[in-house]
């Protein structure tokens, strides 16, 4: 495959390294957009003149309606700024047109557009995130009282509720929120007009263009505006987090859906079929979020490991986290989409959930806890506990069905007697246990109701957080094309 | 050397793999402070006597005096929360210390030690990041009229101050300290109570605890308080972010060391000798730096890549990541440390800085930026500079020093006049266009001073906050160790 | 904890963060003995007198014996080259002593103790992976007739044998020894008398010193020689895949062992008890192997990001990944340890596996694969088998108890007879399955046979080939010692 | 950008992110051939008949001449086997078509589609390596007298030359190659026939397959040659490496192309110009490779982070890890490809070399050592050196002219007679002390003579290796291509 690479034209191949130009696709909007803003601030500066702000809008305006996967290829172009700014001149002329680029450079403009892509991923993922939250909690309602076992080092531990594991999950999840959303304020901030590296001598309004494209304010020092990366390291890491919290519901849900297992069944349209086994469902899309878990974790070395030893000012070494940036973005909106979807359309096998969790003698932990409760120190009531379940285990018999001279074996040498054991035995179960759980968070019945109700307010509190943000970019950005329409009509 | 190892009894080679007492060291206090709020409020809550807590609180406290070191090693325990509460049993005796782990389990626990370790080290890695941050300023104000060349691809690219290069630094450790305490809140919930995974049917207030312990609140769920490692991962990365920081600059210094570059030496405590070339100084203290942030990255690697695919619920692997967040706490701390003494110390060769600035054409840029305030559209003063580099390049002369002849070379087919071009030259030098260099956080003389205040008076805002989070810890361990002490007497 | 930190004396933390005395100790001995070789030469070359090298060795003969923990810390020495050298001079005198460093540098030094380190660990670790695959082997001798389903996707496939199983496993291992052995040679290669980065014009004699210390040849080119650490990350590359390997085990068992799969038991001395519920038994050592793995793929990074961005020559840098060897050597050798024991004492149910394995239609390929060899095409009879399960799955009954009638449905619009089908399911078992099963390196029992003769013989050729490699260095560092012993008498 | 994502339908979403169509264009070819052999291989086991494998035949044929683009994303199919099938089936007919797939699965498959993409990558990379150093040395040959300063510490260290610089690097590419050829025999082996995981009863001949595809064997057991992925962990670990090295180049080229250091210049091709100063000249294409490296690190990290803790048997995850084999290729061939011709039209300004070569002192450390040769002391004759350096640098002359006073206080309490002292400084150069040096591998101009021979004869040697396996291959293709024709005509 690469034998034919092998006989072409150098030229080729080296323009190939260092183009971004695929990359560049995905900004491509936004560069046009930043540009339209720096070109109004020139005019409004009374650096450049009414005239030449109208055709350099002008030429920037119909720029978006153009394809640019037809033409970059063949431009021969390194980038899509050069290759804007070239289209611009084409467009506007020299004298107009050559005014463009006044008091800007590069690498104030590729930092721009990365900070517009991540603000609008960022705000996709928000939302994408509130979604799924609020599936695990809709799940979760119908499952309040599905008894299922909770497990430690994949050991059945406790018998809980299917509900608690979930909005475990969805705390992990707001969590995730807080940390995305979190970082916003960071990344919303404008580097235009930073120049090269040390500004400019032309008397420009950063804080005007930051204003026009809807950001927070700016990156103020120029040598910090331009060079840092830091608030892409951070968005990756971010969601590399998000991502190995999904991976973790993945690795339970592809155990949970083994024929040994068998507590939940996917939806067709999330397995794969075996040709010869159509019972078997392999659990494709878990298994491919875990992997995608690993992609992301990947970008995020490269980012550091990229980062790490660079002298300040802009190296060429950073166009290649672009890339990862993009993947990063459409994976985890791509893997929290299905997610969603895989989640609403699970089929839960609650009889085999209960089934094991109450034939698996889960009730010693509460038997011991009754215990404590008649004052007997933990430690005693814990061996009592466990006499009994090594002997409900011995005679393969639930603890329940115990016999007296078992129970009279469990409680020797520690002074408890065998009948306050008895009784409480006779008096504990699976479902009695689970109403007496009460400590906050448990998996105990009342907690479930509260913990649902107090999380769907939440859900509703970030959503109104979100939709602020957006609409402050939007109305900028509206704002902006309206004021660019007025002039250049 | 392993070799002898293979002869070793295999239990010992067994207990050494397992064993997670040497990193459990770092958390003793941690351990003994957490059980003891605990036992308090198993009290209060009315689960154990006033005697049985007694004795589990002076138990407690004489630990707190004891050397862990000396026993912990043969005491064949695997971790500090199995030692400490063998040992409160046999200092208070089974029927008051058998309670002592009433109602909790080893992984509450643990989770508990990890987050008030790293909550005490996010505070002191904040509050060495804003003595870094001010030494950086300080050194900063000595040199506002320090003259050097900015860098991009290692080139130099337009004159600049010392100052703003300080700045730039200053402003991205001011993004660091937003990232590390803006995790503070997410950190500092308390675990305690959650159980082995689905929480208690013993009437405890978790709530009760926490406000003890000096935390802000709860982690709720029972599921999620013992199987999260999120906010490890969060600690991790943001510090690994900090470090790339701290690499970049020592990158720079390390360059800038050079007897090619010659601009900085640092102060003999920091570098290391060559024997045989006493002038030589190897600077090795930002090598080491440069280093230790590989370390770090190495670190989030293995959290990461632990925990993707991880199952719900507490699993032995989350152990090995522990002492990753010693050495990230460590490593970063004493970076800063060391960072800022280095800092303070540095002798600057103001001169050698201003000599490689002045001598290399650096104005070109400035000289076409006074063209465009002409009218003079940028892509075509771009030219004109660039042939005025060129020329001056290739007859080794200053711009300064072109003649009318070169002048007019630049200006053809531009339109352009070579007076207005020849009298620019006249009046631009590198002083001159740091005096005009006045876009918001250039590298212009008068920006360097607003810079400076506002973020000396920031500096002070975000140390009050510190100390504000301080407090609140400090004054409920203190209250609580006074209710101990007013119960034990 | 670290507050106490900040009143530290500031040389103090400096001198702890370059230090490498810690790490130092794994090699003193080797540092011994490489200095050893290097002053027998010189005194060979005439470089230095009789009594000279007599002092030297004699000073150096002594330090062997001595406790390096007890003086290091107090010597205020930062490595161990330094430390031992001031020793020597102490010694033998400066007139004698300060000879020893004649014509070598620290940092050809450094890279000699590394390559020592690692060319040991090396075949230590390659005689544990010849003891784990030992091991595979001889638990897979005793299951050849152990039936067990066989898994894609965590999903049911096939039915296998489960010694299939534990081969598939040692081929892996077999590869890892190949890859770990076969890299020996480039490791095996002295840097010493390299200098500190260009050579010297003493009359050394590299090759000298490279015999009598075990080296197979030298690392020519003095800039590479002591720049490189390329053997480094191949190494740790090399141990992380093992480690990978034996994290894939881990992750088999750990799901085994769950109550629901019930396939296998570890021996009491690899899991953790639960408190409570003694019939519980956490697979902690597997959990441990795969975090490790975590650990060790850390490493990895840490150190390609280390080495990414280093200029050509020493940099300390280099020191911090000294730690990150040991730590993927004690690891891994550990890991390997374990790991046979754990196997070799593993319980493994037989009956549980084969009725998993055979309850569960596993045989519909195998007669799908019956019908090709009646000529159908094998799309087809996927197609026949497939309704076949499907019809069994929904009626909840084995193939072998389908109808006629649900036979005939399997062929419809097929062209294939039902008496055919009829027939051969009346005569497919799991056991006939495996029998027939004989294509090269299949789950078939035939298959096993031949493998475990000749992955036995497989071991006994590689063991040969280690133990040679061993003596080779092993005769080398004795033969030193002999003519050490001579001169200093 | 994502926002209209949101709307999409959801099964867009979800085949997006199941499908490898757009990795699976690297192997359509490869894919292609393996069913070849498979068919030819089931005629000749008579498993299917002549007519069959006729009609089987042809329709692949006609296959490898469409394209696979413009039907791919159309088809639906989520994998470039299922489509392939779909269109044998399609062409041939069931009757035929439908017996393609008889005795394999996608997982036996796709792991020999990787292996034959993977072995054909490797031998393009060892050619590139051999081409590269071939241009290493060619360049060396031309500067065996071009004296420069060598560092270590990024600090003047000793006196050297460019051709041994540049043999350092070719050393290093030589183990580069040695791995990488290396670990051909452990990729160049066939899994097809090992069916979905426990292989097949069907009488099929895997030898033969492996032999008609130029294989040199079989991955043997059926469970390993599905699930295994350490062939493309090691292939990637490796790959890392060699960027490493290519990484190291960059980073000391970036900084010796600075205006400070102007020790050598990129051809035009190869760097980017600054819009103003037209002098500068950006190292663009040495970042980028230095970047690069940091996205194969990634890869790595991503696949052994996948690979960790997944179960036995094929799994999802795994189609994850094609990308970045693709990627890893395509990098690391264009990465040499670039290398090679940036390096053969360097400029290399000798005079500023050794300008800062002869005007540093370096000699100190030649001084030294030829007073060793007088019988003192090396750490005497250092602590002379080091005066005499101390000396020079603080009346900032060089050695040669310092007074006979300074060279009496040099030898001060060392009982070295001033005279011996000055008679060596006297004699000593940078140009006598390269001649002296004569230690294997040193910096001296003999060695690089010797060291030039005999690794242009190893490159032959490899050459000859490289195309052996190349035509093995090659050969092997050929004939069944012959084969086929024969059958189909």
């Amino acid at each position: 495959m690469y034998r034919s690479r092998l006989g072409n034209d150098l030229s080729d191949i080296t323009l190939d390294y260092v183009s971004s130009m695929d990359d560049d696709s995905q900004i491509v909007l936004y560069d046009i957009v930043g540009s339209q803003a720096h070109a109004l601030m020139l005019y409004r500066q009374k650096i450049i003149s009414k005239n030449d702000v109208k055709k350099i809008l002008s030429a920037l305006e119909s720029l978006k309606k153009e394809e640019f996967d037809s033409f970059s290829s063949s431009s021969g172009a390194e980038d899509i700024h050069e290759l804007i700014e070239s289209l611009v001149i084409k467009k506007a002329g020299m004298a107009s047109g050559g005014k463009m680029h006044t008091a800007r450079s590069r690498n104030d403009q590729v930092a721009l557009d990365i900070r517009m892509k991540i603000r609008d991923d960022t705000l996709v993922v928000c939302n994408c995130l509130l979604d799924t939250i609020e599936s695990l909690i809709s799940v979760a309602k119908n499952h309040q009282k599905t008894i299922m076992p909770l497990y430690t080092h994949l050991q059945q531990a406790q018998a809980g509720l299917f509900s608690h594991y979930l909005l475990a999950h969805a705390d992990a999840m707001f969590r995730d929120f807080e940390r995305i959303f979190g970082m916003f304020p960071r990344i919303n901030q404008s580097p235009l007009g930073a120049g090269p590296v040390g500004g400019t001598s032309i008397p420009i309004d950063r804080q005007g263009t930051a204003g026009m494209l809807g950001f927070d304010g700016i990156v103020e020092n120029s040598i910090d505006a331009t060079s840092t990366r830091d608030f892409v390291a951070e968005y990756v890491a971010m969601i590399s987090i998000l991502m190995t919290n999904l991976s973790k519901i993945s690795e339970d849900f592809i155990i949970w859906s083994t024929s040994e297992f068998s507590f939940i069944e996917l939806s067709d349209e999330f397995t794969s079929p075996s040709s010869v086994m159509p019972q078997k469902k392999n659990p494709d899309i878990l298994e491919l979020t875990r992997g995608k878990t690993a992609e992301i974790i990947g970008n995020l070395t490269l980012i550091l490991s990229t980062v790490k030893g660079l002298a300040t000012g802009y190296s060429r070494d950073l166009q290649h986290i672009k890339s990862s940036i993009w993947s990063t973005s459409k994976t985890s909106i791509d893997a929290l989409l299905i997610f969603k979807s895989m989640l609403l359309t699970l089929k839960v096998n609650e009889k085999q959930m209960r089934k094991t969790a109450t034939s698996s003698n889960l009730i010693a932990l509460d038997i011991a806890e009754r215990l404590v409760r008649e004052g007997i120190p933990f430690r005693i009531t814990h061996k009592i506990a466990g006499v009994l379940t090594q002997l409900a285990y011995e005679s393969k018999k639930p603890i329940s069905r115990l016999t007296q001279s078992d129970i009279k074996k469990s409680v020797a040498s520690t002074g408890v007697s065998a009948e306050t054991v008895a009784s409480i035995i006779s008096s504990t179960t699976v479902v009695s246990s689970l109403k007496e759980r009460r400590s906050a968070g448990s998996a105990g019945y009342d907690e479930q109701k509260r913990m649902i109700l107090e999380r769907t307010a939440k859900i509703n509190d970030l959503r109104t957080k979100v939709t602020k943000q957006e609409n402050q970019i939007k109305l900028s950005i509206e704002k902006l094309a309206r004021q660019i329409q007025e002039l250049i009509q």
